[in-house]
């Protein structure tokens, strides 16, 4: 794992967060970007190396939406940077964590900001939500 | 903010999340370090520019000990890496940020990692606890 590609916070609502986080950061967002098949529209900001991730759920069965109704707003995933996302789930299944959306079963999902994404059940990884991505190479989709 | 400096994870068992988070990242913590005053025991592993801090309570008042009863293990914080933190401290209550321990107040607190941090109470930031951090450089403590 490279780096930490961002961290997802799960917000209400993204117009009045981006007005706080770019308070926060002394600086505004760089992009906002609807995932339509996640019910989620999501809001960047560039810090370091990584970004935050600002996500607000778009309808009732957004995973962002029972999130917040569950838990309230906060931090909802940590994401890392991979090479090869494919090699990285191979070895982490045989590590022992329980992978969501597995490309044997079900097919990589493409998340925002133009990547292959996968999930590791908190369940197995000390109750955090972690997110695997690797950025696509423009002609390699 | 020049980066993220690290996210802090609460954890039962130190060990045992040694040994997951080991597995996770492919390759060991680097330190152990135990920060009396704040009754915890902690762990660090570096990805990229930025660290992960493993945290586990050492007595039954310590925050994360509180934190771990009331919502389970998971993502306790996110840590900014900051030059001057008592510009930014004061920068921020200007913002309307809430921020815990003070300077003006209390005085600021020596974190683990050889660092001056202070805390934003989550209220005022969506729900995200934040610390700032600021490199303490030799013979300036």
């Amino acid at each position: 794992m490279n780096k930490i590609e961002h961290i997802g916070i799960a917000v209400k609502n993204l117009e009045e967060s981006n007005e706080l986080f770019s308070k926060l950061f002394g600086k505004a967002h760089y992009k906002i970007e609807e995932v339509a098949s996640e019910g989620v529209k999501t809001s960047f900001f560039k810090i370091g190396e990584s970004k935050i991730e600002l996500l607000e759920g778009t309808n009732n069965d957004s995973p962002i939406t029972k999130f917040i109704a569950k838990k309230g707003e906060g931090i909802h995933h940590i994401a890392f940077d991979v090479d090869d996302i494919y090699a990285e789930i191979k070895r982490l299944k045989n590590e022992g964590f329980k992978v969501l959306n597995d490309p044997e079963v079900s097919g990589l999902k493409k998340g925002a900001d133009n990547k292959l994404v996968a999930f590791l059940h908190p369940k197995t990884s000390n109750g955090v939500l972690i997110e695997l991505c690797q950025d696509l190479k423009p002609n390699v989709e």
